[in-house]
């Protein structure tokens, strides 16, 4: 039996962080054996609204590859590569924009967030308008059964499967629909800050880089209780973000409770909890880290998975497009 | 020197009719010795509002080329080619939409007028709207230096000229501005039922593939002046789709002048007028005619035509291709 197949991947924005780590990476490497994983380093999306800067790319692209083996991503059995490499992707993107109204995009829900958060100045680029439609592609060029996502993307994967029921519908029905994988546990791992979103461009990300140093000092100005001011006042847990992390993070669960319990009442200070926290994610970060520095040592080593596993992905996307344009009868003589 | 290069081309919607032949099929012929000529056969192009119907393209593809052919495009010196099996243009287009905003794009003049026109029901099609972008990358691709087009298509090379401007500032200067080479004669050949436009969906066309005895039936049904019942009553030039078409293809203008003095005078019957344009067209219409039942007979040869322009088309838009990547620094290992 054919192993079901997994689409998932990142934009090469810079280097990944812990917030990438409980969001899908881990996810990555407990799927990895079941399922053929791509992972696609999406550096063409990171274009769509970042088109003065593509020199940045290529760092990038091998920084979030360290991240990748350093977590535990195996590129013998992921196949990990990148998007521009791939022009199989905007071929078919092309091929889809007839499919899809320019009024259907407009709704999309995620595209429109996105927009009010990004603040077009002259406007939206169209390479970021159509981008659900690129995505749609990405997942369909690998006959992706499975997309792990958050919550705030299922509109984009709604909107891969009405272009794959359109496209089956108008020419051959050589797509599948994919199905969403939200993670268990959703939710999203909050800042340093105690903001919702840890980001780099927030300054309050934890990167799997961080060295020891810089981890302790990350966490020991970490948000909590702002008015938890003396060790023996009463502090509260929501929102206080070194209890969340704890949350994600300790194994030992009824020791977290156990000090929720003595936080509330009053008498446990913050230092302490922090440094319960740094324990746990030193341990958890050490050997990523350690791994990560390994691999580093040889950049063309890196260079070379990324290379195969676009030579991989590059067999399967021809493979698709030869079906496509049998389908569409574009492969006249 | 290096000969200017001309990009030009059609949608392959069906045969070529003599409104091709006067607003571009003449000048083709005239050009391609002078210049560097590309012929793009627009399959992808004719896809975007039209994506149900894939299966016309190839016969229609051969009915094209065998017009070109029949009216003297000289494959061996004109490159004929099929947009669909040049997948860098789908590539070039997906990098030119980050260059343009949506709101650019809705102020197109020429988009919005076609829009109008086509009456899109449920919504335009992304692919519609954003055919200047892919229309640029195919001028752009063959790095164009005059493109042949019509008064309302002008607003199409301007676009082009703003994408080349913003690729060239945004990465490096590959690329050159494009001009528009409008035909002297401006202005259109009305259908012969007196239509602004002669076209295929409107049923007033003369096929450069019609037989001697339908093109003289159309001639001999031509709109000429309403209120002109009898011979001897003066008659009305003006909206006088005949005289129109004496003027486009009589060559001796002394005789077409005295028929029109005659004609507004009165005396000069409609038949004796279309007797005279059908001679013409005869004349203009049977070698074509001819040169293209001649090479009808072989269909692989016109296949081969088609196969050979597209692998010189492919090596050009390789080498497009390489700078851009370059010039975007996409080229990572």
């Amino acid at each position: 039996m054919q192993k079901k197949i997994i689409l998932t991947g990142d934009r090469p924005t810079g280097k990944l962080h812990l917030g990438h780590y409980v969001g899908s990476l881990s996810n990555r490497v407990n799927l990895q054996d079941k399922y053929e994983q791509f992972i696609l380093i999406a550096d063409l999306q990171a274009l769509t609204d970042n088109a003065e800067r593509p020199e940045i790319l290529k760092q990038n692209i091998i920084e979030v590859t360290l991240d990748y083996l350093a977590v535990g991503i195996d590129p013998k059995v992921s196949t990990i590569f990148i998007q521009s490499q791939v022009p199989e992707l905007t071929e078919l993107t092309f091929y889809f924009m007839n499919l899809v109204t320019v009024p259907r995009l407009q709704r999309n829900p995620t595209v429109k967030t996105e927009i009010k958060q990004k603040n077009f100045g002259s406007g939206v680029p169209v390479g970021f308008f159509v981008y659900p439609i690129s995505q749609a592609a990405d997942i369909t060029l690998f006959k992706a059964n499975l997309v792990p996502v958050g919550v705030d993307q299922l509109p984009m994967i709604e909107q891969t499967n009405e272009i794959v029921r359109k496209f089956n519908s108008t020419y051959e029905p050589i797509f599948v629909e994919a199905e969403a994988l939200v993670p268990k546990d959703a939710g999203r791992l909050p800042g340093i800050d105690g903001q919702a979103k840890m980001g780099k461009s927030l300054g309050n990300a934890i990167y799997l880089s961080d060295d020891a140093d810089t981890l302790q000092k990350k966490i020991m100005s970490m948000f909590t209780d702002p008015t938890h001011l003396k060790v023996e006042d009463p502090g509260k847990i929501e929102g206080n973000t070194v209890f969340t992390y704890l949350d994600y993070f300790a194994s030992d669960k009824k020791t977290v409770m156990e000090m929720k319990e003595h936080y509330q009442k009053g008498g446990l200070g913050d230092v302490k909890v922090k440094k319960y926290l740094n324990e746990i994610l030193q341990e958890l970060l050490k050997p990523i880290r350690e791994r990560r520095q390994h691999f580093a040592k040889d950049i063309s080593y890196i260079e070379n998975i990324v290379r195969a596993g676009t030579e991989k992905a590059k067999i399967k996307a021809s493979q698709t497009m030869q079906e496509v344009r049998k389908a569409m009868k574009l492969n006249y003589f």
